[in-house]
């Protein structure tokens, strides 16, 4: 039996919380059932934006299990499966396979820094007793990295590891990956976690992307990527430019994943608060960042304009120049120590 | 009721396991009693070197009980009890509350890297809320940093936060965590988690530390502790030179905690494999630095020469040339990049 | 008068020496010729592939002073000016004006590694003083970084500073400086320095390049930019992935600007050797890396194979898995870093 | 004919300038007489305090000759000798010879970071013709680090290379060093450059420090080397608590070496402006910064307290608080970065 390749946005959904701190399932599955009728290919529950590490095993598998009931197979789901260690992640492999859903995603070992020959064995242990088809997920801001020989090496060992999901954002580590793999596995799937360079990464040769923006704009990222494949270059680089104001945006201006949050709330969802406590000035400056980001909602017709208006750049907030100097300041400073 | 400020050695443990994975609770026993005999001043279960992210929930809490009870009150206990988010962890602190443990350490919430501002409000959720003191850890290679600051102003608003495990491993920062918090809390216990600075760390204000070659050769760490507590300087060094070529051994060149498992299985016992699978290069890569630990072992009288004997050299082994030569490629990479 | 703007691919130059390891500057003008007939849009001597840092300042103007009389106006130069300080380098753009040069450009201070306040002030001085159209020159890795901030700030208060090159191959970044600095200043060219990243820096909104890569292979580099251009993506594409394993080859298995040299040399040119010293083992692995380069090169035309052939892999060298092992090693080590 | 080993405090002087941006040597003069009546053991010219890498190369022959007729012999000089290339460094190091000073020092190569490798070869060719005794200077945070195996390698083949200052401010790298050299070279001087750390270097074996702090406070770092290598543990402790926080708010309050220059125009020089350029808001916050440090300079009774006076802590300023948040803030990213 032959699936499809992996192709197109896959939205890493937010989870929204009740009062209480659980899981709002209500509210997920009217989130789900939005993010559907606006033309996303995929769904992606457990991924960094879904804040896997911040749940029990138990709640990551009824996250999956509720999303899968909602989706009832209009579109492909891949779900993130990482688990405490080997055994208890082929455990969860095991239970998503049963749900019928179509890969999962495994990031690299996290907390402790592992070498290129400990990720290899790792994955490879996974790769060798999966019952369902496996995406690597690579994300070396948060987790040990798979570099290039690794995965060139798993993918000509593992044939049930199907596809890459890179969140490094980086355009020719992306083009090394595919000249690694791609010629003895033309099947394999490349996705790019990195909103801020979607387009290039398309027109490099990525097969899509799981990218947390599809849950906030997915209008907007089906559009990029549609002009994108395209090839109808001026018009997605324009959509491109927006997006990278308003991923920075939200990826910048607040603790990751909060700065989504607060625009999902735009969007008509009630989140709720995260799990992760925040300070009282946090909370204070996610209300200045909400209206910023309300504006640029608006710019593209997607909410109504804040009390008290918008400022005149249609694509900007009141407090733009704040919201980009602090941007440019986060960024300014993983250049200034060669991070980026 | 005033507890005794945290002071001293305490050894973080690594788990031994059994041929089908799970913690092999007998040799647990045998080695916390073995731990004890030779003099360390406490036990700390549940650190990185215990491996804690490899455990479920339900075996984290296992350990301790078990540690717990073959201690018998005989020296403190310090047990790590980070958990998904702060509802769990407190759920866990309480639990250890009921054992009788001394404190937990927490670790800063890792994956995600978290600003000032958060690891403050996470800190401040659990300092408020829990049953049983608090020591904060602070591992900035693996987990969100806590900034000196933050540390100032949870040690002024909680008293339950009694003491910081810093890994860090630089001096200065441990100079200025002291400054910051001593002249209001002089109640307050700093220690050291890098045992390659232990004496100068000590030197400076330090109270102890969480050091994993306390668990490879805790006769050593207690001379080190009782001599430089003592102002005997030379003597000192000496042992903190020897400690060096050893801790760099055991953490460069394997994946950490490999290097201190074939340690500690050098000292007579079974420690089993790790839950990290390991390549076929990885495992004789442990095989060869285990003959090097045995003839640095040796020359302290801690066990016999291996077969075939050691080099002249009385503290090195037979290949620490190369062993060396592995050690600073990786430190003159952390070197090049910035990172050390 | 107004100039034309910045556009299209500017070579960093190569030094060739001689013997006694002064500049050889017959070999240098036969360089400069052979570039020009091979449709380079622009030279660009005193970068960092031009080691600048090795001359002295008298070496530096002579430098510019042959190829300016080499070129006659045929191409327009961008010629490096930094020199120790904010007068030194003044006076070197005195110099380089009186020559006709297009414009200088000036490298971030370095050794010292300054905060974005000090950049400002840095290029303020310069813009203000300066007689010849100036290039901003971002290279994060060697030098202080130019944030996006101040080359706003220092675009909209200098008409004199016209473009920025930016060797930090992020495309994310060459967005935001786009945005940031285009709407005030559409007369504002944008080149980048990162050759792996030519084809998506060009789809984005740049007008150029500097790349070292068009100095051993001006034919590729100019109908990459061609295509790219005019938008013939699956073209631009394969020679975008081929000229990735070429830079990436060059740039990584050997000390920069080596692995340039030895290619150049490979093209018929004797570019002698460096002023940096090398190691007996280093001179080895550059013939190693020779021999690669030569197939790589021999695949498109540009040379014969070397004595014994190539292998199969028209695209690679006899020991390519070697060679791209080390890269990978390189690339995986940053990445670890969480430096790429 | 064999020296004395280098050993005691060098104090890395700064450069007085004219208001025309000149050397002001009768300042520089009269800063030398001030440090010898204050104990220092030696002087440093031409260091990273000294700003070498701004001046021209006869600039720098000039300072060191100035000093040198200064100091007439009464303590030992370490110039700075670092230029373009070997060839111009040798030359620098003949004329050094020829003024009777005692040793150079040659900072690793930097702009390019460049691999040991490289690193050896440069020193290797520097040492095997160098008519004075060479100081290996290691200051990764700026230039390329000299690793140990390097620095083992050098010290064993070149026997005019006879000390190694090190500015990484780590304790185990200053170990390690000490492990690998002074077997075979009992003779060589370990120099630690960060003054945050000097009580700890000397304890765990270094022969002294080239330490910016000197410049402004010679008495207390003098009292500090007294007390530390004499074991007075806990009266050498405070002191080296007190030179943290001056050394800190120093180095990081101000771009390197404005916040020295304030302290030292504080105890009664005229240091002048600096050759790098400051922006207005730059020039206020070294005003402020002015104030802090009177007050610190006041508390040991260096200076009169600032018009306005200080706070009761007899040990901070007035805005301790705000400069003390600065200093975190950068320690804190540092940190959070991994980079400390």
């Amino acid at each position: 039996m032959t699936q499809q390749k992996l192709q197109g946005i896959f939205t890493p959904n937010l989870v929204p919380y009740s009062a209480d701190g659980s899981v709002n399932e209500d509210e997920l599955r009217r989130y789900v059932e939005w993010l559907i009728e606006r033309g996303v290919h995929g769904l992606y529950p457990n991924g960094s934006t879904g804040e896997f590490t911040r749940f029990t095993p138990e709640e990551r598998r009824r996250i999956v299990a509720v999303i899968a009931d909602q989706a009832r197979g209009r579109v492909p789901i891949l779900a993130g499966a990482a688990e405490a260690n080997v055994k208890e992640t082929l455990a969860a492999c095991e239970y998503y396979a049963s749900l019928g859903i179509r890969a999962v995603a495994i990031v690299a070992p996290f907390y402790y820094k592992l070498s290129p020959a400990s990720v290899y064995a790792y994955f490879k242990e996974i790769g060798d007793n999966t019952p369902i088809d496996v995406t690597l997920y690579n994300i070396p801001m948060f987790a040990s990295p798979i570099d290039v020989p690794t995965l060139q090496r798993l993918s000509e060992e593992c044939e049930r590891i199907v596809a890459i999901k890179d969140s490094s954002g980086e355009v020719p580590h992306m083009i090394r990956m595919i000249q690694a793999v791609k010629p003895n596995r033309p099947d394999f799937a490349f996705l790019t976690g990195w909103d801020a360079a979607l387009m290039p990464m398309l027109l490099v040769g990525c097969d899509g992307g799981t990218n947390a923006s599809s849950g906030v704009v997915p209008e907007l990222t089906r559009k990029l990527y549609d002009l994108t494949t395209s090839h109808q270059i001026e018009g997605a680089r324009q959509i491109q430019y927006d997006l990278v104001k308003l991923f920075d945006t939200m990826i910048y201006s607040a603790e990751f994943p909060e700065g989504f949050r607060a625009a999902v709330n735009l969007r008509g969802f009630n989140m709720g608060h995260g799990r992760q406590p925040l300070s009282t000035e946090q909370r204070t400056d996610i209300t200045a960042l909400s209206n910023e980001l309300q504006c640029m909602l608006a710019a593209h017709g997607f909410t109504d304009q804040p009390i008290g208006g918008c400022p005149i750049d249609a694509n900007a907030g009141g407090g733009e120049a704040e919201v980009s100097a602090i941007v440019q300041q986060v960024v300014a400073e993983l250049n200034r120590r060669g991070l980026m």
